[in-house]
């Protein structure tokens, strides 16, 4: 089977870190392809640039079909719904993945993510999945998406901030907030004790389990039916079904 | 006060209707902009066409500075988060303000949308906005977005998908689910016996009501802040905030 | 249009500062007529005083019929249901009001009310209108209703309750728990940088949208349609619909 | 111990009724005092009739002190908040009862009601009570409540609909939504197999088990303590706390 | 009437405390009957040992048929929906009718219960009856069960405890988390000035209600309807129903 | 990496037929372990069944130390936070499992069960994990479970209730509620044209990815530690831990 991983900004040293904790839990049957998105913003970091890492989330879809599965390598879970109307396989958002992961390892989890800023849309995300009662509290590391990985601090501050969420919160488990932290979930884990839950690593393992089962997202309610045949126009021209 | 009210898609005479109703509400000291977006799908009838209508939206506010208000005018409300990041008035969805003005004219409302497909989508934002409990049902009347101005039927069909709801849910009002519904709501209403509520009546009356008493977007909890710089590529390049 | 604002306790300086506040945000083509309800309780600060505020509220808006909305000044919306079935046009309570006019302003929003002991009734009009996840925190700046206009420390006590509760709860804007807050709600927005709701403004915003649409209150259901007749006896004699 | 049962209509008739069904469960050392309102209206079938009960409410509990216990006998619960205030004792609605002794008798329940217009409240209370999962329907039998004593056919036709509530929202008890059918609950549930829950003799058993636990409402946080002093005027001039 | 209160553990202590707790507040033609669980573990800490100590509780239930209602003396109401099942008479848990009766004392409770760990299986009791609003907060005293009573400073924890929790969460009564603990409701109750709930008095009293009432748990849904005949095998061999 | 999966009746038959499920998805590199439970009810079709089902599992459990993880292949989750306490590795339920694997694949699944009895027990489960949103109806398909093996008709009977399910709920998915439909997955699928998941599958995939990622049951707020040494009486002796 062949599991897409799509990092829906433009920074490929990103991608690798992905890439790496993505392949660290394949399955031996399984290949990871990672990609990272053809255009948009070079991190993501507010409302603004999730919006505009959907059109090339979306052309990164369509240029790798006939995978057996596709992982929205973002905290934010972008253009997923509409990635399920063209995907031929199963969707995931990295976040759904994590959250679906830590609900059944204890009572509740924490979410540690980059910026102050990001704690909204994860708290949207948590009540659309239905883990308002598991999670049970989103903190900020307040370290950038892109200086997570030449911060040299970042490993430390990390493990602070989990370690301080797990205690505030009464939580059982730790799930971290952005695709650029995947490497540290291990370390993070050994030095607090508890469950860390990489959301890259657990979807993989989802979208494994979904190939495995010959499982798609289901279009008998047709919302998730491909998209009608428009026209578009401007930049995004080249983005209209046919 | 000058309220700018966005088409997000490029159809131009769905801007004219949206602002014919915009008009026929406004305070005799409001001044209705109405813009039809820049770029993307002609109209949005999936998840895939609401994703890539966003960045048309984002661009049209760029390009409207200095309004008191703006609103979306598609019922998917999309790109409402990252419009609330780069306005400099409050931003509403027509979705969002149909449902606050619904929400006090009785003890529930339906909402009659366009195609099935859609339902998914007003279902999430009645959650998102608290409504869950108000909003009793949620029906499509079948007629594509575009067919609303040129099917001579629509109007009995329409008509009828109301009448059926009200009795179906035990509603006192209903909600039209387009934007492109906006110039039938009288004759609905009339012919039901109910109120109906257009979202872009009902978004630019909210707006003017904030712009008079000088409301804007919060940014205290620092999520909705002007978006950090960013580099952006490809077809996006000219959307990084500098 | 007529916006008739209700003040429901008998504190005529108290209907002042509504009235002001409500002629300050109004359409140049609405008219507000500002009453003092003519009988009971002096200011509202138990359930008690609440509920036998009612009877003097229902009484004015059968003393002012064919207004084109009824604004019910005290943030407990006494009596709305009720209003709702006698009055030929649209009713909302200001507890309403404000949080239908906060909720689009940001992430979340924090109310600052009077006294410790209202804090249950305001807690219950956000879980009954929808806004549990919007509502982040309720707060008491521990001023009696009617020494709001006469301390001279109010404008500093509401400042600092109203910056504390917005960093406390991480809300973007604030909402403000009694009418007779209202001539307030500028100067402390601007001291804290952040909204500031009143809901005498938010009403009359609202109802002049509600009006200009053409709306009334529903009747499909029949739970607000008129109330049958009814003989009453006692000193409510007179109440007795025929 | 003294359980003081108020009907807050003016029917003596409905009080006899209400008498009845809470002497028929008492506790042997338990003595029921039965109590028409002194004021308001004949009988309660609408939001307004509701609001005018409480300063009838509200006298007779003044008038009754030193009971161990008081019942608010018609379905909507009407002044519970501002009974507590006042009351001595425990203080419960027949609908807060008879919900709290249904929930533990099976999966769910069902309420039947007299009018249609009164649904919507009874849906409030469930919410407000926290048994939106346990109640799966109400229904309204139609007919007017003065008229349950007199309608020969009453009997047949409230348990016609109890048993088709039953079956369509697979229901395991029914909760009878209105103090006027308190003598029915018996033949109601000999006839359909079903517990049938009257809430006059719920909130008896509710009160005496309070009564006997030595408790009263709670005044820690403030909410429920005395109502301050103040003036009132007109017609309600005597409510005025001293 | 005969009302059986079952111990869940094994240790007769704890029944001779439950017997006098319930005593004290039955009606005077109740009988209690105590009984210990016949096997299981001394004390239930865990979820292992609540899992563990249904059998005892099913099969005292068998042993001790035709009395008028049944109550699980345990915080955790282990076994409830399967007592339901084979009982012919009503069945509560403590938790259960403690929050019950805890619910209309007030705006809001607190749980004081034995140790950490069992506040999760508190929370899940609290999401399922409905009181997640009413339930302010959940607490331990760290004082493991069978130590309740030889331990010479329980009082005082558990009324510091009590204490804090009230003004902490802003509640207005406390539930006693642990059948062990039933003694010492009046002692805390007058020391911190707050009801304070002890649900084998609270159970004691609903089930005597039901029974006055004539209720059964209702079995029209074949939820609690009686066990399929059934082949049991190893030590519960005994247990099979035929 | 080895998983364990018990099922927690004494039927053999069954557990082969979760066996075949189990291993026809698991990861080349994983190895199902297989276990009929040692002791009680030949098949779990009631609470009370389900209650007894308990031992048999925790002692399979504590007789297979050292695997992965742990799968309780009965659709009511019997034990569940018992078997956290007492395994090493994690613990899932099958309707926890499926329900996690459902949700992602559209708007929402249905499940259909065998008995009506065993509905009560499924919806909680539902509320329980956070898929109240998602889960939008349950049905049975009344066929008893040990005869989901033997009855000709089964393939034909559940399809039909599948069909139906999806129809009826505007599903577009569906989760099989019993263990011993494992082998229908797939036909069922292809003959409805919708996701069907099946709990075992999705169980074991989940676990294989948990396995692989290193986590364990989190254990920092006390509540999944090992339960405390006790003295266990009676039949149940052998079950004390020491």
């Amino acid at each position: 089977m062949r599991i897409c991983v799509i990092n829906p900004n433009t920074a490929t040293a990103m991608t690798e870190v992905i890439a790496v904790a993505a392949r660290s839990v394949a399955r031996p049957d399984a290949e990871i392809v990672a990609v990272t998105s053809p255009m948009g913003p070079a991190s993501i970091e507010s409302h603004y640039d999730e919006a505009l890492a959907v059109p090339g989330l979306l052309r990164a879809i369509d240029d790798h079909p006939d995978h057996d599965g596709y992982l929205i390598a973002c905290f934010g879970d972008p253009g997923l719904d509409a990635a399920r109307e063209i995907a031929v396989a199963p969707v995931l958002g990295i976040a759904e993945a994590a959250m679906h992961v830590a609900a059944p390892l204890g009572r509740g989890f924490s979410i540690v993510t980059t910026l102050d800023r990001t704690i909204g849309r994860a708290g949207d995300l948590v009540e659309h999945y239905g883990f308002a009662r598991q999670c049970r509290g989103i903190h900020a590391c307040d370290i950038p998406v892109l200086e997570l990985e030449t911060n040299p601090a970042t490993a430390d501050i990390l493990e602070k901030a989990c370690r301080e969420a797990l205690h505030a919160d009464g939580s059982d488990a730790i799930v971290l907030g952005c695709a650029g932290m995947a490497d540290l979930a291990h370390r993070i884990s050994d030095a607090i004790g508890a469950p860390v839950i990489d959301g890259v690593a657990a979807g993989v393992g989802m979208l494994s389990s979904m190939a495995a089962m010959g499982l798609r997202t289901g279009t008998a309610s047709g919302e998730f039916a491909s998209p009608p045949t428009k026209i578009y126009s401007g930049p995004l021209e080249g983005f209209g079904r046919t």
